[in-house]
């Protein structure tokens, strides 16, 4: 699958003052010379240095003046001889140059394919890869900081930890299963193989589930603003992302779909859902917004549950990890609540705040919970080694799955050949995470054709 | 007004691959250093080397991998010394490499100050500096050749010969001046001198005219749509633009802003202004936009005329140097076009045309047409030197002006050191547009405003 052409694309996002137009693989130096006119020929220029030149047209007109970086193999980002091409950021003058080193051998780049190239010429393995994407996309501080660790290998050597684990495992296992006919030979005990496979089941597990704290750090935790109709939750949530994100009016029901925004309050990205005020309604769309809610709440990190005071709370049971605020709404106008609806549990559980989000009363309490949650939320977690890709997740999942039945062969004296079988089955799911066997093209342009182009 | 501080700036947009955080002045290496861990401190770095390694945090921790390239002065943009760092395109990142410079001594760059800086030292003229922004802006190959030809300097030393022969002119006059109590004395005849000046004249009116075909090709031909209401201009626009940019209905008053939008054509940028449909009416707001329109007409270079065959074409009298084309729009459902109101003049004048823009009949016809008239324009002027900067315009026609004063001035015999004081005030305005002399901050300032940051 791995193409040796030489591939081209701009990296930069259009607008700014400065365009870079980026070249790999074999040709790259030999066609930028084409292009480029400097003052010596970039054929002799070392790795790792800049030319000031001119980019020159088929009819002698310059269309820019450039500085070149050349990068010499191994010693560049792909690991190919490369090029880069700093212009001035017109898009007609990227876009030309694009077309001029096509016209002289280049192909255009698919997204993420320097990446790729990267990742195939072992400069670094998949996860490390895949982390690329995450540290361009990174928007606040926890999800630059997990991107940055994976994309600088912490993560993959963790995962080459527990896959050596599992070679160990299989080895054993495979070592029994040669030696099967020789009935007196036990090298490892049953016993101590079902434990160590217990173990590794621990530690896949704490691994899959660290993916709904790394999802929350990478997307912002989710939090669902919950309540009956017109007690002000559209309200809150323009008040908390401090722009008009929802309309707001008296008529109940002006909320039909579920909106999201985001917002970061301190170094946390919050991501917030506005949902349909829950009541009884024969209003067929009206009816589908507020199961939309329902759902949007169950799958929730933390639930902001309103009330104006007048209405009741809405009854809510929380799902396992989920966190209850209890807010009543318009205290600027509302001078007593009818606090008698808390049971004594809930104000235990709970936590109950009084916000006026006209007003901006109770907005900074409100925050700084929702703050001191995320925090108690992060810290929660026992390792530095957090799951962010869904890919790595559903990875995690089927692996567990595999060493659940190979726990289960063991206990049930299955033959080991079985066993065997599932348990190089985990070992490949783990392996593929970090790209150790060798992944099918369709999975590997599936994972670069989320990247940008350029990258 | 040059001040001898480091400054800093994102060069790049937000989003893409790759972004770029420039650092210019006498501190950039050192403070670069600070934050920058490679293999070797970039205070030994030769100039236009590139160098990878880490930009880390206060607390050690790693902000991006880099590639950081380093200019010595006087050999960068701006002429002093100068450090780039090539990052991930992460908002995140960029922002706080940007916060890191800044708490170590740079500050964050106005707009264009990095080219400001390349003109105070000398790196160009203002002429070439205001340049980098129109190479930037430049959309079409027209625009670009002349932002490129003035980056270069071929327009720059255009006006120079201009300002030589301007100087030449007020030393023949100065030296007059000198020894005009020398009453026998006359070093060259004033009939020479009014010769040369109107010489002169005719240059800087060229010039200055320039700038209506500089202006054409840097923002666009402009045609406006002109006709009777629901005679089809709105539909015309959408089909010229290839997208749906003005609301069309049956409702006559439908247009009441002009709608601007432009479209590439061949080389040519065109840009199309919808307006009102030209009629009698009680409505405020809509004979406001029909006061417009007949405005937008007559700024217009080409008019596009429309008839549907049933209403005459409205009465427009073209301003000089304007191109009227009729159109008889609807031609799928108008069989029989009342061509009588063509007078046998207007015949020669206009080319006629029929369009069914909701079909898509005739409109290559049109668009050939508007691409003909388009490239006649463009090749009816006799020089390269082509005008397309606003303040160049006004400091020419002032130049034109004062130079007026210095003829009459010579043709009544009006005392000479009248009259070099008009011809420097002259020579100061043509001096201006390169920026020979020294400007005041005010306008150095706003003429580096309209740049982005980071350049």
């Amino acid at each position: 699958m791995f193409e040796h052409d030489t591939i081209c694309a701009v990296a930069t996002a259009s607008g700014g003052a400065i365009g870079i137009v980026r070249v790999s693989g074999p040709s790259a130096i030999s066609i930028a010379d084409v292009v480029f006119k400097g003052r010596n020929p970039l054929a002799s220029a070392k790795s790792h240095t800049l030319h000031f030149g001119h980019i020159l047209k088929d009819d002698g007109s310059i269309l820019d003046e450039v500085l070149v970086s050349v990068f010499r193999s191994p010693k560049s980002y792909t690991g190919e001889d490369s090029v880069e091409f700093s212009c001035h950021a017109s898009g007609y003058i990227l876009q030309e140059l694009c077309t001029m080193l096509i016209s002289q051998g280049c192909r255009a780049a698919k997204p993420g394919e320097f990446t790729q190239r990267a990742f195939l010429n072992h400069r670094f393995d998949l996860a490390q890869a895949e982390a690329v994407a995450d540290v361009i996309a990174a928007d606040n501080a926890a999800s630059h900081r997990l991107a940055m660790q994976q994309m600088r290998g912490t993560y993959s050597s963790e995962l080459k930890k527990l896959r050596d684990r599992l070679i160990k495992l299989a080895s054993l296992l495979e070592l029994e299963l040669d030696f099967s006919d020789h009935e007196d030979l036990e090298f490892v005990n049953r016993e101590e193989l079902m434990k160590q496979c217990n173990c590794l089941r621990q530690e896949i597990t704490r691994l899959a589930n660290s993916f709904s704290l790394g999802n929350a750090i990478k997307k912002g935790i989710s939090v669902a603003i919950i309540g009956a109709p017109n007690v002000g939750k559209s309200t809150l949530l323009n008040a908390l992302v401090h722009e008009n994100r929802a309309i707001v009016s008296d008529i109940q029901g002006t909320t039909r779909d579920t909106i999201d925004a985001s917002v970061n309050i301190d170094s946390h990205t919050f991501r917030f859902i506005d949902t349909a005020g829950i009541r009884h309604t024969n209003d067929v769309i009206e009816q589908m917004g507020i199961e939309r809610s329902i759902m949007a709440a169950n799958q929730a990190q933390i639930i902001l549950l309103l009330s104006d005071g007048n209405m009741d709370f809405p009854v809510y049971n929380a799902v396992e990890g989920q966190n209850v605020l209890k807010i009543f709404t318009k205290s600027d106008i509302t001078t007593s609540f009818n606090t008698k609806h808390l049971r004594p549990s809930e104000q235990e559980d709970c936590r109950c705040l009084f916000v006026s989000a006209l007003k901006g009363t109770g907005m900074n309490a409100l925050e700084r919970t929702l703050v001191e949650i995320a925090d108690s939320f992060f810290a929660s977690t026992s390792s530095d080694i957090i799951v962010t890709n869904l890919r790595h997740y559903q990875a995690l999942v089927h692996a567990n799955e595999s060493l659940h039945r190979v726990f289960q062969g063991l206990h049930q004296g299955v033959p080991n050949e079985f066993v065997a079988q599932d348990l190089r089955e985990c070992l490949s799911f783990v392996s593929d995470i970090i790209g150790g066997s060798i992944l099918p093209d369709d999975i590997l342009g599936s994972i670069f054709s989320t990247f940008c182009i350029g990258k």
